[in-house]
């Protein structure tokens, strides 16, 4: 078995780099906050879960070292939130990383307020870190599971051709996969054909990543420039796009990795069902519509070069959203761990937050 | 001045090399057929009506080297046409190349039919090449100038930020260039706020190319990822699309660089006017719809790395269509040296094909 690319020991995060995929496979250890939140930010993990997964267990460091330091509680708890609040900062846009460090923080006030010490703290605070990063491989199981039952029903069970963008697998949760989950249970069950696996531009996750995990599960892919999905659609050879989500809206818009948009307008366009896979934890209940969401704006270096290589002059600038935000309405379904939701979303995205059992509730 | 990126002493082509741009700007002297195919296939030189520019004079090198075997005129025009095909053969897309071969071919059937020497063939094949060049250049100022009007006309005068895929400037070109030409008369009559480069993966002739053109001339540019365009025309960031087009049917279904086709669509979906710049050339008379064009198939390897740097695993297939077709009902306008057509497409290509002085005619 291949080892997890998130794993923990109190005091010590192991992540695998994925920068370096799929050339070498090198592992870090990280030990105090400053260290996992380059690492977050150098995009050494990535994936809107995965980030979640990796700032719970970054605010459990944080919360060892600062127990360290006999601070008196609120004090202990204000550093906290200090800690909780740069984290955030980091990568404004995936919701599921300030969902992680809410949780994080509200566990610490609770228990501080019940009289436990800042040393009992720092030990529960691992303990949800690894309970959040369980449920999420769970919670991918269930997606995955519903999101090939959906795609069955839609085609009859025909063997399908599915275009998927970025990397939403193993990688970038804990364990499993959103679309790529979903990519994982259709195949399992034969009615996966093949995926075309767009590169995703600027960072090539698709190429780099989303490849590297269906060249180890031996699924038939095929990649192309995100570029070329659109001709593809116009000559019938993509049944369905499913993509993952950084950030979904009460009224069912989501962000996810520049890019996206193109391909659900061109969806669109083909009549080809667009779905979104994510758990929970990727909605935001305090967020009405898309167009609130914060866009990240990365620098210009990964547009104007690859892997050190300068593409274009010097004197060029270039923009890096990393994230667009297609409309619900161009959504035909979106897949959670309880099922899939269908329009109209408000509603349906109501009852799921109201009535969720686990994450929705550890939230409020 | 700078020096032309195509220029020829008889018996000589020199060519800057495209791919070394904008790293270096490197000038090879090419003497005999296999070398400029060898050329045109590596994208040493690129673009319809520069590789159309670029066959003519290897057609007169052929035939001065063929003029000096002491062939009989019939065998001198056979092999004359067996290094036309050849070369048509080299890049299938664009039908500026076939264009081109198909004119210097008819010159020395002519001659040779009227009793000119193979040597006499040749310094017309010369003569005919340098027409072809200077005709370009000539068309594509003109095409520059109507398609500044009509974006001017459609846009009621305000500065205007415009989207191009791929190079269609000088190095596409004889010179001045087809859709970066109408954004060169645009910016030189003040109507232009800004151009928005896509990098057209995989070759990346957006970044390495027209980012180079437009920084040369000091034009206002940001460079993207192909995949950010639909984000920024849900913006409102895009008022027209330009684009270049390597064959063009009857209809005026376009085939061009691949990504325009998602660009057409995207455009379609926001509103924003989808507009084609091309020479007389492109058209192809014997080509009814689009969806007849052969797709040049190029290697998987522009796909799975980026400058030497492989960014998939070695087990990963990968696509590479060079091109694709956008279907005449998603384009505004498609500018040529004659001026701009617009809908229903068919009877003005027509027009366009039976009425052209020079360039129509020769074709005959």
């Amino acid at each position: 078995m291949k080892p997890a690319h998130i794993s923990y020991h109190p005091g010590t995060l192991r992540l695998l780099d994925q920068t370096q995929l799929p050339a070498a496979t090198i592992f870090l250890d990280l030990q105090t906050l400053f260290e996992v939140a380059a690492a977050i930010k150098e995009l050494r993990v990535r994936g809107a879960p995965a980030i979640g997964i990796t700032a719970a267990y970054a605010m459990a460091i944080e919360a060892h070292e600062l127990a360290r330091q006999s601070l008196d509680a609120a004090t202990f708890l204000q550093r906290v939130q200090r800690a909780g609040t740069a984290l955030i900062a980091v990568r404004p846009t995936a919701v599921n990383l300030a969902w992680a460090v809410r949780r994080q923080e509200k566990t610490a006030q609770e228990m501080l307020a019940a009289g436990s010490t800042p040393a009992e703290v720092a030990t529960a605070l691992d303990e949800v870190a690894q309970v959040i990063h369980r449920e999420d491989i769970e919670s991918c199981r269930r997606i995955g599971d519903h999101g090939a039952s959906f795609l069955k029903n839609l085609r009859g069970g025909q063997p399908q051709r599915v275009l998927t963008h970025c990397n939403t697998g193993d990688l970038a949760t804990g364990g499993y996969g959103t679309a790529l989950g979903v990519i994982r249970s259709l195949w399992a069950s034969g009615h996966l054909q093949q995926v075309f696996v767009g590169e995703t531009r600027p960072v090539l996750q698709g190429a780099r990543l989303t490849a590297w995990e269906l060249v180890q599960d031996d699924i038939p892919h095929t990649l192309i420039t995100d570029s070329m999905a659109a001709h593809f659609m116009q000559r019938g050879e993509i049944d369905a796009v499913i993509v993952g989500a950084d950030r979904i809206a009460r009224n069912g818009d989501v962000a996810n990795k520049i890019g996206t948009y193109a391909l659900a307008v061109a969806a669109g366009a083909h009549g080809i069902p667009f779905l979104v896979a994510a758990p929970l934890s990727t909605f935001d209940p305090d967020l009405a519509r898309g167009d609130e969401i914060v866009i990240e704006q990365r620098g210009p270096d990964e547009v104007t070069s690859f892997a050190g290589a300068r593409s274009s002059p010097p004197e060029t600038q270039a923009a890096n959203p990393s994230f667009d935000v297609t409309p619900a309405q161009r959504i035909r379904a979106i897949v959670t761990e309880r099922g899939a939701i269908e329009a109209p979303f408000g509603p349906a995205i109501e009852r799921l937050l109201t009535s969720a059992p686990a994450a929705a509730k550890a939230r409020t």
